[in-house]
């Protein structure tokens, strides 16, 4: 049995492209990531879910615009556990009934079919205080504003940058290293049970100078941070799945060809690549290089992933 | 070394009657519980914690009211996990920063101090999808509106009731029977670490005509809450903290008196009494009523929490 880390991607949770998409609409899709998880669960292999949080965490920033009486203003900072808690439960008992309806356990004790559980663990991710996005945040969050909105807007502490959609306030996204929940989260697979972790790249968490920690404004890419708990819970796979079947040469164009086996090498080079590295499989890519020299990395997409398993699709580092 | 699971009460963690409580005022609330709990842990005991989530249900769900384009609304159901993630990633680092300056630990095992870790376990807390409280929802959620407010309001399938406050939507307030993570919480204890659990009540969730389980509008008593998942882990004894130092009889005359002993009878008695089921302290002396069989339960105040455990302040049950 192989252990695969399995990092839902945006698209499977959220469609980021539709303003009026309703919870409803968001509970059907990760209905569907659950039957994904459990399919690749009957076919034998052991599963650890990682999940984006980019439009869930969003939607809150908008709601913590507005001063209400009696409606604290929560900080990004904290936000992320708020989308942990949300996303987690959901996906949890999406995958406690895909599994009950499909009838899968832990196999059977004494004639009796052992309950395969399904828990959320909350992720303090610690990232170094030193981290150099610290000084040059470059990741952009919360809504944009127009020219004149920006104008008048209480900017506070925070740094903004100038996108294509407008001024949009940008915070670091560092480098995960470890998370506090490491052992909990090895006990919970070594005893034969489903865990979902590291939710939306998790809460990012400096060390303090006295010791302690510290939760700091700033995003975790979340396939970073899925190849990192891939390697602390020792998985023989990490498995990165969005909305395109695998990582692409000229893609958009009349050439585009899939890359079905991408090298260190020449991953590397891609991402120095400037057209690239800013692109949406940029930090793909960038994950899939740090787990590579300790197991196999697929980027693919929900459905071809049972191909891409078998090495018929997708694109394998 | 005793079990004892620790409710904190809202005003642990939050001034209601301050409507511009910022989140820093909560933040130290927090460090203050953390104090009181790991002062707990040093003289001695095994402390498992659960806490209310009122404030800050009711924060978000203001925040759920406008319409905000590009801003998904999120039912009550799902509102309780976020608090779950939000409340208890705040108290994790909290207990976390207060062990490491204190030097609590595990105790060494040869010569070096093993550690003690802090987790969060959002909890889906089972209820009986045919309890009376679905019938006769009598929790009121979410902000009061005033009598034009409410003629205009989208009313939804919600039910509504007229409090001295004005309108407020109601919701059932269902028994807990169980919850999804009593293994997860046990083997958290059976390692020595600490846990924190139940958050608000936990997310109210039924069981499915085809075995699966499904979240509802509802909103758990923290404190039964409380009571059941010290049954299921054990414990020997329950504590409830409020702002009130203990039970009193004639509260608020100028013949008030602390009860220092209440036996299941009294207790029982007392919450017949239609002036007291109401109040703020019928929930908790239910609660109390609730574990009395299993072992010790108190009431009492955060200052009081040291004399209250030696028998020489609060409400012992």
């Amino acid at each position: 049995m192989s252990r695969i880390v399995v990092a839902l991607g945006g698209n499977m949770l959220s469609d980021a492209s539709n303003k009026k998409e309703t919870f409803e609409d968001q509970l059907n899709r990760i209905e569907y990531s659950a039957k994904v998880l459990v399919d690749m669960i009957i076919k034998g292999h052991e599963v650890v879910v990682t999940h984006g949080n980019g439009p869930q965490v969003g939607s809150l920033l908008l709601r913590m615009q507005s001063d209400i009486p009696g409606a604290t203003k929560l900080p990004l900072y904290i936000l992320g556990a708020l989308t942990q808690g949300q996303i987690g439960v959901l996906l949890q008992h999406a995958l406690i009934n895909e599994i009950t309806k499909k009838g899968v356990s832990q196999g059977e004790e004494n004639g009796i079919k052992k309950k395969k559980y399904v828990y959320v663990v909350p992720t303090s991710v610690i990232v170094d205080v030193n981290d150099p996005g610290f000084e040059n945040p470059t990741k952009p969050v919360g809504p944009s504003y127009t020219e004149e909105e920006f104008a008048k807007l209480d900017k506070g502490d925070y740094q903004y940058t100038n996108t294509p959609k407008g001024y949009r306030r940008v915070v670091a996204s560092p480098r995960p290293i470890n998370t506090l929940e490491n052992e909990m989260i090895s006990d919970i697979l070594e005893n034969g049970n489903l865990v979902i972790a590291v939710g939306g790249g998790g809460s990012p968490t400096v060390r303090t100078e006295d010791g302690g920690y510290q939760l700091v404004d700033a995003v975790i890419d979340k396939d970073l941070a899925s190849a990192m708990l891939a390697k602390k819970v020792n998985a023989d796979m990490l498995v990165i799945l969005t909305d395109v079947d695998g990582v692409y040469a000229d893609f958009g164009t009349e050439n585009q060809r899939l890359i079905s086996k991408m090298g260190m090498e020449e991953a590397k080079k891609l991402l120095k690549d400037p057209a690239w590295g800013k692109g949406n499989m940029g930090p793909k890519v960038n994950a899939c290089v740090e787990f590579m020299d300790k197991g196999k990395a697929i980027i693919t997409s929900p459905n071809k992933l049972m191909d891409a398993l078998e090495g018929n699709a997708g694109t394998t580092f």
